[in-house]
């Protein structure tokens, strides 16, 4: 026992994320084909799934960095399909930069237009955010329903609504590849994770990447 | 476009499970290791994260689902380490059996103790949770912090504090690997995922699976 203790590395509680970043860049191997802001990207998806998969599963469309950045420098909603993804988005960049991130899921009105309608509660919310934020900059960050994305890409193609970007990463068995073939070609700007990987987990670290690029966490400000 | 579209199968929203799940069971391979009860588990890990690796990297102590769901049948607290296990938990399979969940990573009074100490937040909540939960069934289920498995690991060497069951999914690249040898050669009850992968869903994913377990979901009542 004791050797696995004296085999901990000493590292200080703030440094364990560099540390982290550090190993990744060293086992990542190549990754010249990713700009530096979807290296990060990436990295941080890595560094919170300890899966290196995700380098070769995750999809970017032209500009979506850019264009996520861009629209949490202007006051960004974030929209997501869990609670969970909810809760792992960071609280203080969102402040720092006047964004907001909501989850409509647990909402009782979403629950009883699902059951009217034979929808998932994940394509309600979908609808309901769209008509709530068509005059705002919105993100929609989706790490579990499939049905939300498919919801989205009708809302889409009907109704004339442009999201900023779709951060596509549904996880699961059932038309996960699918709802993400749908987005990466529906014109919408994306961050994909192809295939059936993803999670909550994944949407939030999506997000908390690009808020990072802004948003410096020793300072508590957003960087010049 | 419309070829994706058709792809799509038809399947009601409260079928996507079951259909998920049927999927998964016919990719598994060889589970005849497992008992029925850890193979629901796993299943529900993999349902989650749709990484079959899970199958490979699953750790259970003997029994520690039987003393998991006896926990849960006598109103035991799981203390999560992060927001985000909390909110993946399900809380009306919590509320049928009278158990609660917590985490204490945002409490103010845990930053400045870890702050204080040199210490992560993570282990400070594991010093708080033994100290407050002493004469309860404590279920610590972990998805982030190796600190947090190090603390417990340390808190019932010294203390004589013994939970229920430790549920060690920390995911990483600092000091995960050996937390989690920690626990497994501590004498406590424990499911652990082995080696880097983890993740707050994972944990909130063992939870839910000992739940529902005891919890029917179609009923909303606990199983005879």
């Amino acid at each position: 026992m004791n050797s696995i203790l004296r085999s901990l590395e000493n590292v200080r509680p703030a440094d364990i994320e560099r540390r982290s970043m550090e190993i990744i860049e060293s086992e990542i191997g190549d990754t010249s084909a990713l700009t530096p802001e979807q290296k990060l990207i990436v990295k941080r998806v890595i560094h919170t799934t300890a899966d290196f998969d995700f380098l070769n599963i995750m999809r970017f469309s032209e500009n979506a960095t850019d264009i996520g950045l861009n629209a949490l420098k202007n006051n960004a909603v974030i929209v997501t399909d869990t609670q969970m993804a909810l809760s792992g988005i960071s609280k203080p960049a969102l402040n720092a930069l006047g964004c907001e991130a909501v989850c409509f899921m647990s909402d009782p009105q979403i629950a009883s237009i699902a059951k009217e309608n034979g929808i998932t509660r994940a394509a309600a919310s979908m609808n309901y955010a769209a008509d709530l934020y068509r005059e705002r900059n919105v993100i929609f960050a989706i790490g579990n329903a499939p049905t939300a994305l498919v919801s989205l890409y009708e809302i889409i193609r009907e109704c004339n609504f442009l999201p900023s970007l779709i951060i596509g990463a549904p996880v699961g068995f059932v038309n996960v590849v699918q709802s993400k073939q749908l987005i990466m070609n529906s014109g919408v700007p994306f961050i994909i994770t192809q295939g059936r990987k993803g999670g909550s987990g994944v949407a939030a670290a999506i997000c908390n990447a690009l808020l990072y690029m802004l948003y410096d966490r020793s300072s508590g400000r957003l960087f010049e």
